[in-house]
C-alpha cells in the first residue's frame, strides 16, 4: 500500500513539472524530462548524499513508467490536467509528506544523525520542484510561499523523533507524512504564508 | 583513436559553452569554467550517479587542457569561432553522439539495467549543455529544441540493444554514435523540430 | 583556532546568502535555506565529487547551527547587516580563502592528483555562492566579477605545489587561505576586474 501512495505521490510531482514545462513551451521531450526531474529529482539527491548507487529512482522501472507516462498524458491533455490544478496540489501535498518521511527514514536507517536525516528528508521531498523551477529559469517557488519548508521540516522532526524513542516505524511515518499533507493542504486553502523580511530601503 | 574522438567531442563542448560565456559578457576566467563545465559537467554527474570516484574528468588530466585550452582561445578569437558556429553545431553532434554512447557502455558494464543506462547516458550528454544554460540563466535548449533529447535516446537505446543481444561493444557504440550525429545534424538542417503542446488559454 | 576560523567563513557565506534571499522577498525559510546552502553548498559539493559520505556538512551540527543562527539573524536584523555590508565582504573573503584551502588539502589526502585537488578547492570555496546566485535566478557573481576565481585558483595552487614539495600543511595552508583572502580584498579596494571578451558585432 505504501507502494502504491508513492506512485501516487510520484505521478502528482510528475504531474506539476510537466503542467509547468507545456506552460514554459517545451517540446514533447522537454516536457517528460521536466516531469522526470520534479518527481525523481528529490529521491536521487537524497540517494547521492547517502552514497546509495545508483540511485534508487533510475533502477526502479515503475517510478520511470509512472513518471514519464504522466508527462506524456499532461502534454496531450494539459488544458484538462490545468482545470485538475486543486486535485493537482492536493496529491502534491500527499506525495510531500511520503517523499519527506520516506526521504528521512532512509536516511536514519542509513545511520545519519537526526537533524542531518531531518535535512535529507526535506531535500527529498523539495528538491525536486527545486530542480523544476532552476531549470525553468524560476526562483523556487517553495523558498518564496505557502509554509511548504516548514510542513516538510515538521514532519520530518517526528519522524526522527519517533525513531529517537523508539516508535514503530510505520505509524510513525504516517503520522509524520499526514502532518505534512494536512498543514500544506489547510495552507492552501487558507492563503497561510510564512513572514517575509521587512522592505530594505537600500 | 576513440581517445582522438572524445577530446574533438570535449572541444566541440566547450567551445558552445565558452561562446554563450562570451556572449553573456563573464570575464576570462568566467568563461573558462563555463567551458570546462559545458565539456565535462555531463561526465562528472554521470560518475556521481554511478559512483565512480572521483570522476573521470577531473583526474584525466588532457580533458582538462583540452577544455580549458579551448576556452581560452575562443575567449581570445571568439569572432571568429562565431563565424565557424556550423562547424561548431557539427562537432557538437558528433561529441553529443560520442558522449551518450560512452555514457551508457560505462553504466551497462558497471551494472545497471538497460533503462537505467539508456539515462545515464543521455544525462552524460545533455547534463553539460543543461548546465551551461542554468548557470547563464537561460531555460535549457536540449529542453526546447531541435530533436536533441530524443536523438541521444535513440542512440543510447542501440547501444543498450546490442549489449542486450551480446554483439560486439565498439561498432554498436559507432552505429550509436553515428545515428545520433546524423539525427543531429539533419535536424538542424532541415530545421526539424519536436512537437510542443498546444497553447493554454488560461 | 581553525574550526574558529572556519565558523566565521561559514557565518560570512550564511550572511551574503541571507542578504541575496531577503533581497528577492523570499520568506524566513526561504532566507534560512539560503544561508544553509551558500555556507554549506560547496563543502557539500566537494564530498560529493571526493565520495566522501555522508558530506561533512550535513553531519556536523555547529556549521548546521551558526548558518541557520546566521540566517535568521539576517532576516531579523536585515538592514543593520547591509550597513555591514564591507565587513561581510571582508569576512566572505577570509572564508573564500579557508574553504579553497581546507578543500585543497582534503582532496589531496584522500589521493586526488594536483590539479584536480585544485579544481575540487576551487569548486569548494566558489559553489556555495554559485548556487545561491543560480537559486535566485541570477548568473553566478563569481564567474563576471572581481578577480574571484582567480584568486581561488592561486591559493590552491599554492596548497598544492607545497604539497608537492612536502612542506608542513598548516602553515602552507595558512599561507595560502591570506593570499586568496588579500587578493580578493585587494580586488574589492581597488576594483580589480579581471579582462571581459571584446564585444560581438553579431
Amino acid at each position: 500500500m505504501l507502494t502504491v501512495l508513492e506512485l501516487i505521490g510520484i505521478a502528482a510531482f510528475a504531474a506539476s513539472g510537466a503542467l509547468a514545462a507545456v506552460r514554459a513551451r517545451l517540446d514533447v521531450f522537454g516536457v517528460i524530462v521536466l516531469a522526470l526531474t520534479t518527481a525523481l529529482g528529490g529521491g536521487i539527491v537524497r540517494d547521492i548524499l547517502l552514497g546509495v548507487r545508483p540511485p534508487a529512482a533510475l533502477v526502479t522501472w515503475p517510478y520511470l513508467a509512472v513518471a514519464a507516462g504522466t508527462g506524456l498524458v499532461v502534454f496531450q491533455f494539459h488544458p484538462t490536467v490545468a482545470k485538475l490544478r486543486r486535485s493537482v496540489l492536493l496529491l502534491d501535498a500527499i506525495g510531500l509528506g511520503l517523499f519527506v518521511t520516506a526521504g528521512t527514514t532512509t536516511a536514519l536507517h542509513l545511520g545519519a544523525p537526526p537533524y542531518a536525516a531531518c535535512l535529507v528528508g526535506m531535500t527529498t521531498g523539495i528538491g525536486g520542484g527545486a530542480l523544476r523551477d532552476v531549470l525553468l529559469r524560476e526562483i523556487p517557488l517553495v523558498l518564496r510561499r505557502e509554509i511548504y519548508a516548514v510542513a516538510a521540516l515538521g514532519g520530518a522532526v517526528i519522524v526522527a523523533l519517533g525513531h529517537r524513542l523508539g516508535l514503530p516505524a510505520g505509524p510513525v511515518t504516517l503520522v509524520g507524512a499526514a502532518l505534512i499533507a494536512g498543514v500544506r493542504i489547510l495552507a492552501l486553502w487558507r492563503k497561510w504564508n510564512a513572514p517575509v523580511a521587512r522592505k530594505l530601503d537600500g
